[in-house]
């Protein structure tokens, strides 16, 4: 909660320089925002996932170092184990939490700057995450892509908004672009399994076939997660599926400063061959934003980009990886996902701890 | 909770006798419902609203008097703010809360004495809210006018019934007629604002444009809080849009006792001029029980009712205030709600300290 | 929550055999699942009975014996009563909770072994249910009859299958054929009503006319219930609409080891002369499952299936029962249930003191 009378800060987001996002006007300091893990400096990322995976090991024990203080989380689109994983995350540190679901429970929102809202939506973003800020100490948010308005996907430009709107801290739970506690968790999960020893491990980030055109932030966090940890990344897509150039280029510049490398290849089979990790996720090609059909009838036609069996078996007995919801036997096969080079289940149990870990850092306690 | 075997009390509501609302037959004592700002005696008014000031000066500090109690909360119609600082106002009190939206995750609700369910609905009120009288301290319950039935709406009659069937309070969070939590804080942000002295201030409550044939809640709410603070009340409207005799009768009484007064125009900018407040308004006007589609287009040519920074200038530094959630460049320009006269984050953040305190009233506690 | 890396528990259900449901490979053990009322042994069973009695009697006051513990609760159908009481009762205990309502804030679930999901449901039952048994040490789970598959209701597959995938206990809150939550409050509400001496009392199922082919999980729970109270229970209903014939054995043999009997009627006026509880409830027949439009044909024909102030004349002081919600003066009449015999809001209230019972039992604390 801030005090009243704070002005809201104002966006200033440009698609081509991702790191000018959020600018506040006269003087109001920016809150600790965590829209993407470039928010986080080096050394508060390497708390978090070591703070995580002590808490992992530690068990379920409350730590309520957050009494008194309070979480308002705001899902613009469903979610299972964000949803669970924050509201106890943050009732285990003590917090009161409240949750809302606009267009269910909640007014639909409206974004942009000057719109004459007299359409559908009811309220908008800088009232909205105006009014909950002074209700609250942090705000968790989830807004998926438009899958439409590719400037604006690209340029994140929603959790933008709504984070220049608010005057306390914004924690992106999946955005167009981003999905920052993901990539913690998937973090998290990845120094535990390697005992912290990342860097030079192989991992393949491989698209697979889906019957939908899902947003990009999970495979950008999970690349920009592994580039961080200085692995070696290897993007296994089609030509049809690439991930967008800038993220491409953040994560061959993180992957440098890490000791790591970033390549991309068209052929899953040789990618995921000698892999220490395979993370599997579909995602929609650029082309969905142009020529959505074209893009589906591609899509549709590449049922083979799936994960089986024998291609984990010829990894270096390399562990699967993927944020869920997953596609049983379209994404990957049964006998992966029940096998025992599944590390899907560690990675969510890991939103928890990780989040919990984050949230610390947010409440600043 | 009340002890089992506790005959619902039985409703009779008068439309033109809102003072008979609530009786109880067989000597139940009535539960100490908060459905109308005139359930509350003027110390009590007076109290709720001081406390309120007090808390918001003093911060999120919890004051856990209401531990082990429990509060139910049902809404049968969407809402941010309400929900939020409800829930985050009794847990800083320390109590247990549980929210429930008929409908969606709950049955949807049948009104009305001796009604043959035959029909979509699955839960009478009487059983829902009998329940839950079983379960919780204290329900808050959100009900919306049908629209459509001038006679019920007028008179109340969802929440009266719904009251009538809970053996614990009911605290209004937004019925037909009457938003008792709204008035309460717009009352806490004027007394803060006016540092108590609101009597003989001019406050304009003006009507605005919007696309939809809103309720009268919140303008009949709003007049009342402002008439019961002494204030001299103007109701800027198009002749088309007035509202009910019998509130306005009852707001011109309280003023009175409180040494203002209301008064009526059809001028939406001599009104302003001169102005202390402005809390602006959108709602349907009577027409839109008898001809809503000419209601509609008479609404349709009124976009001038649109509050603008030119209107603000014309006052004596006056405040902009609104309920929310607001249409922006639709009731209000931006310039004004992004300006330094605008007042409508102060009123959001004191619903949840104006609730607080009146969880207190309630809770007796 | 458990520990990563444990094994999925493996589903083997047999329609003929439901003691067969839960077995665990490689050793796992088996979590205090409570699928319905055969999963809690005499004593247990038993013991949440009286507890909720002294709950009951003591009124509202916390006891704060699972303080870190988590419950997660899952909604796939609606709920008013079981949510509401089920919230409040781990939070009376001091444990944390969480609420989900898949296809609306959460994903929705497919079912079954070796599905290609490559349809409309997001996230399968083996994963949804593996996660959040990371997150929380105990489940509750609504998920309601298909109403048309026969085999896989009967069998209670989808409650099986989560079961299956959870490695924490599963409360079923309803499930296809099961309630155990509801039974221990009727058996709780019973035994306080008789002073413990439900044997022989004359317990009285009667069936009655509804707009909708309703489950059968409430009428399989009160029949099971009553009989292992060993009260002398009369299943009343037309031809038409018998119940499964393995719980009604399953249910003779309960009777006959407590003391009781089990005795069908199709003459509802004859059933309920003499009793001393009269427990109504809809249910569609088995034929909704083979000729559905014919089902709802006879429904629609026996709107004398209802419950009256006559027929309650005739009962020996005899209290009325249900499950809530009901359709008024269609299930049964206004007078009955706004008069002194009525017992269902007893029934709703011991939902929450049985579920704060049994959830000590499920929390082993």
């Amino acid at each position: 909660m801030t005090s009243p009378g704070a002005a809201p800060a104002t966006s200033t987001v440009s698609s081509s320089d991702e790191s000018a996002t959020i600018h506040s006007l006269n003087g109001t300091p920016t809150p600790r925002h965590v829209l993407r893990i470039s928010d986080l400096d080096d050394a508060t990322w390497r708390h978090v996932i070591d703070s995580a995976v002590i808490y992992k090991k530690a068990g379920m024990a409350s730590k309520p170092i957050a009494t008194g203080k309070s979480l308002g989380l705001v899902f613009l689109n469903p979610s299972l184990r964000t949803r669970t994983s924050m509201e106890l995350a943050a009732q285990r540190l003590g917090a009161h939490v409240t949750t809302l679901t606009p267009g269910q429970d909640a007014w639909t929102i409206a974004f942009g700057d000057g719109v004459v809202m007299d359409g559908a939506e009811a309220e908008h973003v800088r009232d909205a995450f105006g009014v909950l800020s002074r209700y609250v100490d942090a705000l968790g948010v989830r807004v998926f892509a438009s899958g439409t308005d590719r400037e604006r996907d690209v340029a994140d430009a929603m959790i933008n908004e709504i984070a220049a709107s608010a005057t306390v801290p914004v924690v992106n739970l999946e955005s167009a672009r981003n999905h920052p506690c993901q990539a913690l968790a998937d973090a998290a999960v990845l120094s535990d399994h390697f005992d912290g020893k990342t860097a030079g491990k192989r991992f393949v980030l491989t698209w697979t076939h889906h019957p939908n055109a899902l947003p990009m932030a999970v495979p950008n966090s999970a690349l920009l997660a592994a580039a961080r940890l200085g692995m070696d990344v290897i993007v296994a897509r089609p030509d049809s599926h690439s991930l967008e150039a800038d993220v491409m280029n953040e994560a061959t510049d993180l992957a440098g400063a890490h000791g790591g490398s970033v390549s991309t290849s068209t052929n899953m089979d040789a990618a995921i061959d000698g892999a220490d990790v395979v993370y599997a996720k579909a995602w929609g090609g650029p082309m969905r934003y142009t020529d959505p059909e074209r893009e589906k009838a591609i899509r549709a036609s590449l049922t083979d980009w799936r994960v089986t069996r024998k291609q984990m078996s010829t990894t270096r007995n390399g562990r699967f990886m993927h944020c869920l919801p997953v596609r049983r036997n379209v994404v990957v096969d049964d006998a992966v996902l029940d096998g025992p080079q599944a590390m899907h289940l560690d990675q969510a149990e890991y939103r928890l701890h990780a989040q919990q870990a984050l949230l610390e850092y947010v409440f600043d306690c």
